[in-house]
């Protein structure tokens, strides 16, 4: 690999809502992609870093992604909203509405938030991190494409179906978040080793007769497996229901048969569930919070490393040396300007 | 083994109520609970089943289960319920709350109830069913007893933390559910290893140095691993937080340090959540239930179990034969009765 170049992050959100611009996409919402992508290239979760400008070009040339959307939030009852993203690009309507469902999350003590047609390509930490920064827990899911076998099954079924949760902490100490995908790898993990001609582990996929494999290739033509044998698929068939039929809108087979191209954001829905710990218990609320916090003590005391702890120290550190950003992906990035 | 005996559901219901008034349970709530273990013992989900009767008569002997109970059903908002089971066992607090739980799910399209204080010893499956029976779709989860390790610890903190989910399907199907816990395996499971003095597999639990074991009785002494790895581990978390303080509840490793003695059900928190799919698409459900139906049948077309189908097949095979109950559990439940 080449020396990294090292940007700050001021360089690499005018990087990004430039080169979405450029393609054609409007200000407003190239700064608010540009945000979600420059957060998870700063945290070094590269995944969804400046990588996934590869992804928002491609939908955007596809003609996939709509401009002239009046994005409206439907209230369903005091605690069910509704946000139709309309072929928007993920942070849009998340965006247009965080405000409202927080309000309905405080007022109620519990609320949900689905999101329907939007073009995904973000990761649900951003989002979760922005709802607990209102002092509220919550849970986010979403289906994708069918490239995951359910547990027993001898084909692809299941998006990687990702799972998120946040619950806020004290001042000073960074908010509990997970963020997994219930697959038992990432896809763009099994395209690497396809890529390297390298052996996956046993028990990340199987190939297309159904079989167990150590062969990336054959893997990408067969199906990934969920985490945790038949729980995890349990898991995931769950998130397939919730943010799929529930909320009106496609499962993770029914997106992939709609997709334009390859390298193109999945369409899909997306749930959100908020909790404000305040209203479920508002006489014992000091308490329960600092139940919480020994808890987390308790986890570091006993060994465990918290989740989104590797991101959090990524964090500060781009903060005080700057961000390395792959050299070889801002090259790609510059032909696709050029040819532009 | 010796040769099972065979009971009528009907007799196990009242074998069961009998042991537990003869206990000094109050018959209204002897017959709940009975209810509880005689729906287990049918569907072969022995565990929770007259088994559990052990676990009762323990509790009730300890003094800790309160019969002079005046539930009362506390309505934080339209969409946000609790209720104090005041430390009587878990089926009495959920079926007096159950009927206006559905009401606030159908009218709200999500809400979601908090049992308080509850002595836990039922399956989460027989709760969803309920539910799901009222067309709704449910989520349930709750903390134990602290004796599973968060990923990478060296020491128990988290419960076995079971999650169950329910999504109602069309006339003549039975219902989709599962309900699992979060830990890899059951700690009866280790119990018996241990009693026969056989190995456990590698990855079920660590000693109380922390380290991997396939020694019964070192795991007993150390810890339970959670099921896949670090995700099955947040997830876990995430049901301690969620059952445990967002309600205003113990977290595991509070419980324990409560609990009277070895065998008694724990005390502890529990959340439910409920969706209901026609507030949440009212136009779109006739389809959105078609093409969840579609996903079922798509699943077992690729040769995926669903969750609950040994269940449902054991429950049709105990209808049609009787229900074949361990004669050693009898003998020592009859032995109980005798010294009473």
């Amino acid at each position: 690999m080449e020396t990294p170049i090292v940007m700050s992050y001021q360089e690499i959100q005018d990087f990004a809502t430039k080169t979405l611009t450029s393609f054609g996409l409007i200000e407003q919402h190239a700064i608010e992609i540009a945000d979600s992508i420059s957060r998870c290239e700063r945290d070094d979760c590269k995944s969804h870093g400046l990588h996934r400008l590869l992804m928002c070009i491609a939908s955007i040339r596809s003609g996939e992604v709509n401009q002239k959307c009046q994005l409206q939030l439907d209230r369903i009852s005091n605690s069910l909203l509704k946000i139709d993203a309309q072929n928007t690009l993920s942070p849009i309507a998340f965006n247009r509405a965080k405000k409202q469902f927080v309000d309905s999350v405080k007022s109620q003590g519990i609320a949900a938030m689905a999101i329907n047609n939007c073009l995904h390509f973000s990761a649900l930490w951003t989002e979760t991190e922005d709802l607990v920064s209102h002092d509220i827990a919550c849970m986010i899911c979403l289906p994708s494409h069918a490239w995951v076998a359910p547990y027993g099954a001898t084909g692809p079924l299941l998006g990687t179906n990702p799972l998120a949760f946040g619950w806020p902490r004290s001042e000073g100490a960074e908010p509990f978040i997970f963020d997994f995908a219930t697959s038992a790898s990432a896809r763009g993990e099994i395209e690497l080793h396809a890529r390297d001609k390298t052996p996956i582990p046993l028990g990340w996929a199987i190939d297309a007769e159904g079989s167990d494999t150590t062969n990336a290739e054959s893997a990408l033509r067969g199906a990934m497996r969920t985490f945790g044998a038949h729980k995890g698929s349990a898991l995931s068939i769950m998130i397939e229901l919730l943010a799929g039929p529930l909320i009106g809108d496609l499962l993770s087979h029914e997106s992939i048969k709609k997709a334009p191209e390859n390298g193109c954001a999945p369409l899909h829905g997306e749930l959100i569930l908020g909790f404000c710990p305040q209203k479920f218990d508002s006489f014992g609320f000091v308490d329960n919070h600092q139940r919480a916090e020994n808890f987390f003590f308790e986890m570091e005391r006993l060994g465990a490393r918290l989740p989104s702890s590797r991101r959090y120290k990524a964090r500060k550190k781009s903060v005080s040396q700057g961000i390395k950003v792959d050299p070889q992906l801002l090259d790609i990035i510059h032909k696709l300007l050029n040819e532009n």
